[in-house]
């Protein structure tokens, strides 16, 4: 039995109702407000932030992991929309645009037919296949449920917890844990944390968390859990715990399933309409590839930025209007303690990988004049292609105000613009704020003298 | 008696010793390594911050004025450089090449040949023909002296002051006041403080410099000064210090006598190479006028980052190289209180009177994600070309972290951005630093509404 549209209007479903399916939704029934939407959400919530689990487990945001809501489904359902909670969608079939769904909680399956698609299956953590990986000890940080679990076991105390990876995730969720004084330990397959970092910036990281009280292990390779310890190539690490944070995965089994081009890593292939391989099927978010502005090469990068503007995207384009995601740099930016992190475009590694002859440049400087109370370090570097001088990446580290300076890097890169562009730009200045010459200008400034 | 270059070089002259000037002489010397340069500086300090003089008035940066300059004239002489200070050029005479210089502590004249010449004669405090303008209690805030009498005047207390005039450094100076608990009075000739905002965004800045305890009064129109009083044209206002901040005229008085060609405001000519109506003649900072980016109009912004910048463009020229300014958006930044302040491009105004038909976009939203602790409120205002979306302006009023903001939309209006292309930009996003949308990008999107 299907439960087929209303007669006289197309019917939409949208898989997956987290804060991008939920903004999709939003501009669906903009441009084409007689249409169904149906939006299937296999958890609990919907319109959740993700990015905040690490903070809501370190206890910086209260005990009420609602606030991590931005809207719940009674508000969504309360303006119209079929929003089915605990609903999994388990299969989708092109043929006869149909997809098999089942209510978590009656485990009832049935059928819904769909005009057109929006397919935002998000991301899972990376589980490599290794002994006792399936064991209960070993969780990701993916879900709010997961964050509710992890709060609860953090706060209990007497905990000993393993983080596999470091990058910003396994960071943020170390830095939580050691705000709850629970002994961690960080175990890096690389000889660095932070891969997305140049290895001397990242060492400079690791350098601020191993001061901050956190046991991190760099060149440790995880072979397997028992319960009570990680097992590396050096020995077992005691853990009652183990987080994992070596990454996002996209969740692509059900598109895959369903015939649909799956890209780099596995991710749905989209175009840069957000579109599939399948008419009138849409794919946003973790679940999906994007292309790299700077390399031109596809990539995974799942971001919550990137989900919302490509779910906005797409309902737009399912509403019936045009628009486009054009790619991205790779931005991202965190904070250990009072070190800000951030980073866009290309690393040295992967404008090498991409063919570039760059020139890195790397300047130390103060967030504010340096007279000013509260001027704090900065470190940015900028990496140029020699000759043509052109920026194509940028990493800073420094105190309170040096991280968001990111995105001043980001809007020159994407715009092309030369060292000599970023020199010229004229960028804020007053002494709380800045030195008379931003370090994104002397960095850029220095850097003429080199490409 | 005149002084003549050493045979086999040439001899460059440099007016105004300041950080600019200073760092113009360090182009000079790498480009041009034999050539003789003198730098004639009429106080006793070189490499200063004039911005940070109302920091410096307010106590924020300690007893001891030296930390406002960058590198004394002793450094500067033991790296070779022939400096000299309370060194006063009092005429330039382009047909004869040559400078005449008073030498202020032994009041002696003398003459200096040059065979390139820089002028960086600075800016000072408009000063209204009002009568009464010439009496002691009325003073600038523009030089470390004047820095060093203010802070020990708001230091004795006691004293009531008017700063006339709401500019930036007005505002600055009223609150460095209030810090030391001095009762200030800010008298406003038109109708809002900080005529570089819109009007709407200015009353709310009136209204947390009110909250602040400074008693703003807008709308008041000075017409003179007597012993002991301000007097407006509602009555006197009890002063026993008042301080100028109406503004800062170029000090282009040597320029004009010498018969080099004015523009804008009285500032010296120059083109985007620094280059003055005269051949081998540059000027740069507060006494020379500029080009806008946006409204292509001239203009004089005397700002120390241009300065810096332009004596950087005007040494490197002179010694032999190649550079070039751009021009200016007029970006700037400051803080009362809590409450930082920012603003770069066209303003409504300045769109209008430059025959834009502009959309203007008002966004309420938070630094952080609003789960976040910190999280405090942001406005982005953005001014784009109606039709083209083309972004124009851009001004920011919040909490800490947002004023740097602008420096985003400072880059992307150089680049020539629309708002689609600036919502597009990979903008960095974590919960302490923004939310999923930064409140520039949310700015954008709703703007795409409205254009």
């Amino acid at each position: 039995m299907s439960e087929t549209g209303r007669s006289g209007s197309e019917r939409v479903v949208v898989i997956g109702g987290d804060a991008g399916g939920m903004a999709a939704v939003s501009q669906i029934r903009k441009g084409r407000p007689h249409d169904e939407v149906v939006v299937l959400e296999r958890g609990r919530w919907t319109s959740y932030a993700a990015c905040g689990i690490p903070f809501y487990v370190g206890g910086e945001l209260g005990d009420d992991i609602s606030s991590l809501v931005a809207r719940s489904p009674e508000a969504h359902r309360r303006s119209g929309i079929d929003l089915r909670t605990s609903s999994e969608a388990t299969a989708i079939d092109l043929a006869s645009r149909r997809v098999e769904v089942r209510d978590l909680e009656t485990d009832r399956a049935y059928q819904l037919d769909f005009d057109r698609l929006l397919i935002g299956t998000g991301g899972r953590p990376m589980r490599p296949p290794l002994p006792g990986i399936d064991l209960e000890m070993v969780q990701g940080a993916h879900t709010l449920d997961d964050a509710q679990r992890l709060a609860q076991l953090a706060g209990a105390g007497g905990l000993r917890v393993v983080v596999v990876g470091s990058g910003f995730i396994g960071i943020e969720m170390a830095e939580a844990l050691t705000r709850r004084e629970v002994p961690t330990v960080v175990l890096e397959r690389l000889d660095q944390p932070l891969a997305i970092l140049d290895p001397d910036l990242a060492e400079r990281v690791a350098a601020a968390i191993r001061a901050g009280g956190i046991d991190l292990r760099t060149g440790a390779e995880v072979v397997g859990f028992e319960p009570g310890a990680v097992l590396t190539a050096d020995g077992a690490v005691a853990a009652d715990l183990v987080i994992l944070g070596i990454g996002t995965a996209p969740n692509s089994d059900l598109a895959h399933a369903a015939g649909l081009e799956l890209g780099v890593r596995g991710a749905i292939r989209v175009d840069d309409h957000q579109r599939t391989s399948a008419d009138g099927v849409y794919a946003a978010g973790d679940c999906t590839e994007t292309v790299h502005l700077v390399t031109g090469e596809r990539v995974h990068v799942p971001l919550g930025t990137y989900a919302n503007k490509q779910a906005r995207v797409a309902g737009i384009n399912l509403g019936g209007g045009d628009a486009r995601f054009p790619g991205v740099l790779g931005t991202a930016i965190t904070r250990f303690g009072e070190l800000e992190i951030s980073r866009t475009g290309a690393s040295s590694d992967e404008a090498a990988r991409a063919g570039f002859d760059a020139v890195t440049i790397t300047v130390d400087a103060n967030t504010r004049a340096h007279y000013y109370p509260g001027a704090a370090p900065i470190t940015v570097r900028l990496l140029a292609e020699r000759g043509t001088g052109r920026v194509l990446g940028a990493q800073i580290l420094g105190g309170p105000g040096a991280g968001k300076r990111i995105d001043t890097c980001a809007v020159a890169i994407t715009a092309r613009w030369t060292l000599q562009d970023l020199l010229d730009a004229d960028l804020a200045y007053a002494p709380p704020f800045s030195p008379v010459w931003d370090p994104v200008a002397i960095a850029a400034r220095e850097g003429l003298k080199l490409v």
